[in-house]
């Protein structure tokens, strides 16, 4: 990272944690350059760049302010559920005319949940998939066939290690993309009417899981701030014969938050302590922004009740489909299950992505794409900010490439999700992500695709949309 | 197909079918020619192809004799079933065994479901990949998600047409092969606890199916001439609230049965008739011998009931994980079941098979595998009258590659196979195909890996080792 990158990435989080407040002065250029020991020059272009991103303005013989138009951070709030306490699922036909609208080109996909295909190095892919299979051995086939490819489970294993997780090759178990880990995970350890404990708001695809094994889900409050609410979860699990955990603790989609290390330590301990399988959703884990690697819940996983699930569709190569499972002590289950369930993952993708994890520079790839996610998540809060009513609240995630904006009351997202799309602009609407359909003011973007034109065209035909609402109520 | 290679096939098509039977004389070279108006270089050739295979032997100064160790011909019969109705299915123990012992590349894999690998363009396959994702764009990802590629679902739907059956392009459901079509199209259309018509002995997978879903298996005989029981089976229609049918209706797995035309239909409009769907697993339907084409049951599927599954598995691509459902009625469900199942299937495997079924030389690969397939099978048939004892009863399926074998009442298959395994000979023993672990003597033999030293050592060994059951007894 450059010097003037590092002093942008600084302020940039100073003014989203709050410790710059809107319409407050920044240090002048030489004030600046004496507390960060760095030239006048380097100073400009951070505050230039901060300036295009829309977190600060130049105000003439005056200096540089935040802007004004800093959007409100969605506040820690507890969301009151119903009475109920489970619920069968069903959100599918929604999630479906979601994603058929994503496959229409001409459509904005800010309502994807895939990353911009364009950020891969599929050119670098190919040649990894031509090495790799050039001569392959007839033998390999039987070899991929479950746990999976061996050189990929090693690579697998030694990545867990940097994060200072420590498995065995043999623990892990290959599947196509994280999707089908989680729902092996999932189907091994419950039958149907079984409670299981999810996230509220969730990933579709878990109440989708879950619909599909006629699971009944109970929902614990996800807080955009803690990440999902432990003491209500501990009151279910004692008043409830809950068989199983779905959780997200790193970005989790929607909302983009992480739980704190302390609080995934004591979620691991809660589900220890009554012996229940955790499932953790990890897909997003190493689209952490800054230097500070995320550690998955899993780090603290003494006893094997976490099962751990994550795949390279978001972080390297989407459309190959190969993911893992690392179930500790659900693993033979597993394994079993993804053998008489689709037998096995397809042995060119496992070994395109052994060969491109030994030779491609992913930690390079992934470096990069990071730093893209978070440039980009300031341009679209700025188009937030630009386009949206003021009331709007926004998340500002430490990772990932959602936003999660709770927009004003009088606006129906599903509403908003049908006319954008008439517009050829699709967003992900809040109901989808809950069981009882609720969030119906909330809207998850996904700001992965690069801005340009036709994503400023985007925002300004929601912008429009909204306020058409407003004048409607 | 050259003029003696007709000739061999000819001949061996008439012992098959007992059109000449064990001991029975040929005609002289000179007749031979007469009758077939061929050269006696010809003939020569043809009976010494045949005298290789074991069918024929040469008796000094007299002429050449059908040999009189021809097996035995597995005959119709009827197998009495238990007075139960429907079964709870738990095969899997059993069946993770056989599988794991497949791994072991110093096995010879006689009991292997899989294809011999080898047998495949895999380097050929390797530069269709290449081809095909080196300029792959970003958007390919995401028009690959399901129904699936689209080129590969028109190549399909084309070789549906060449079959005489109209399949439009969208009503084809890509998956991660064939397995996982028949596990979407058995979920898509039963619930736990639902009874479900299975054919008994069946493929495996099929009663693990049934275990991982909770359904319950009403069994129906199939016979290894006739196939499928259609008059046992509409009694159960008539009796029982059965939700589903599965059928292997061509080169049945494992005993190798096609039922003929006729019956595919009557079966058709019998489940036509009860309104319930028939998921009709056609995985061998392409490895057929002789020049006929086999047209499985879903050609006669005039409303919709056949859900018809198959793969490039054991045909073209091991280990690629390309198959595809063309559910009929069901296509939506399936579909979706698809997404909330795995997502999508890869996108570089579709990309490739698409490639390969336009470039590749598909058709001519399949021809050059069937000729060696039935080849091996005489090979393999040799050596089993060679070794094994004279009661023993073979079937002679007419493509695929398995040998269903019924030794004599005195092995018990399961403690064959572990003995073999011992020895480093892998075999399918009976019982991991039946829900009461019937076909107590009956083993299944893989004869896709090409005769060899080991082949012929394996064969040695069973043989042995079924000596001394005999001993023993």
């Amino acid at each position: 990272m450059k010097l003037y990158e590092k002093l942008v990435h600084d302020i940039a989080e100073a003014i989203r944690a709050g410790v710059l407040a809107p319409g407050e002065k920044l240090p002048s250029i030489r004030q600046a350059c004496l507390n960060h020991k760095l030239s006048p020059a380097t100073i400009f272009k951070a505050y230039y760049e901060l300036e295009n991103l829309g977190l600060i303005r130049a105000q003439p013989k005056s200096g540089y302010y935040v802007s004004n138009h800093v959007l409100k951070t969605l506040a820690a709030h507890n969301t009151p559920l119903p009475e109920q306490e489970s619920m069968t699922v069903a959100v599918s036909d929604m999630v479906f005319s979601i994603l058929s609208s994503i496959k229409d080109p001409a459509t904005v996909p800010l309502g994807s949940a895939f990353p911009w295909p364009a950020l891969f190095p599929l050119e670098r892919l190919s040649r990894s998939l031509a090495r790799a299979t050039k001569h392959m051995g007839a033998a390999e086939i039987v070899e991929s066939l479950p746990p999976g490819n061996r050189h990929l489970r090693r690579q697998i294993a030694q990545r867990y290690l940097m994060t200072g997780i420590q498995a065995d090759t043999d623990s892990i178990v290959i599947t196509n993309g994280a999707f089908e880990a989680l729902n092996l995970c999932l189907e091994a350890v419950t039958k149907p009417g079984d409670l299981v404990v999810i996230e509220s708001p969730a990933f579709y695809g878990c109440l989708q899981a879950l619909e599909r094994l006629q699971l009944k889900a109970v929902e614990i409050p996800v807080d955009p701030v803690r990440g999902m609410d432990l003491e209500y979860l501990e009151q279910m699990l004692e008043k409830c014969p809950i068989r199983a955990c779905w959780s997200m603790t790193s970005f989790q989609n929607p909302m983009g938050v992480s739980m704190p290390p302390d609080r995934k330590q004591a979620l691991v301990e809660l589900v220890t302590r009554y012996e229940i399988p955790l499932i953790e959703d990890d897909v997003y884990g190493e689209l952490y922004f800054g230097l500070q690697e995320h550690q998955p819940a899993k780090a603290y996983d003494k006893q094997g009740y976490v099962m751990h699930c994550s795949s390279f569709s978001k972080t390297l190569a989407p459309g190959y489909r190969v993911g893992w499972a690392l179930p500790g002590r659900y693993e033979k289950e597993v394994e079993r299950l993804k053998v008489i369930t689709s037998l096995s993952t397809s042995t060119i993708a496992q070994a395109a992505i052994a060969d491109f994890l030994q030779h491609g520079g992913y930690d390079r790839h992934l470096r990069k794409l990071r730093a893209g996610f978070e440039l980009q998540q300031h341009q679209y809060l700025h188009l937030v900010a630009q386009y949206f009513p003021e009331e709007t609240q926004v998340t500002r995630p430490n990772g990932g490439y959602f936003l999660w904006i709770a927009l004003p009351e009088y606006v129906d997202a599903l509403l908003l999700f049908r006319q954008a799309l008439e517009q050829g602009v699709s967003i992900a609407p809040g109901p989808i992500f809950s069981v009882r359909h609720q969030c119906r003011h909330c809207i998850r973007l996904n700001y992965s695709k690069p801005v340009g034109p036709d994503v400023e065209r985007a925002f300004k035909t929601l912008g429009q949309l909204i306020s058409a609402m407003k004048l409607g109520k």
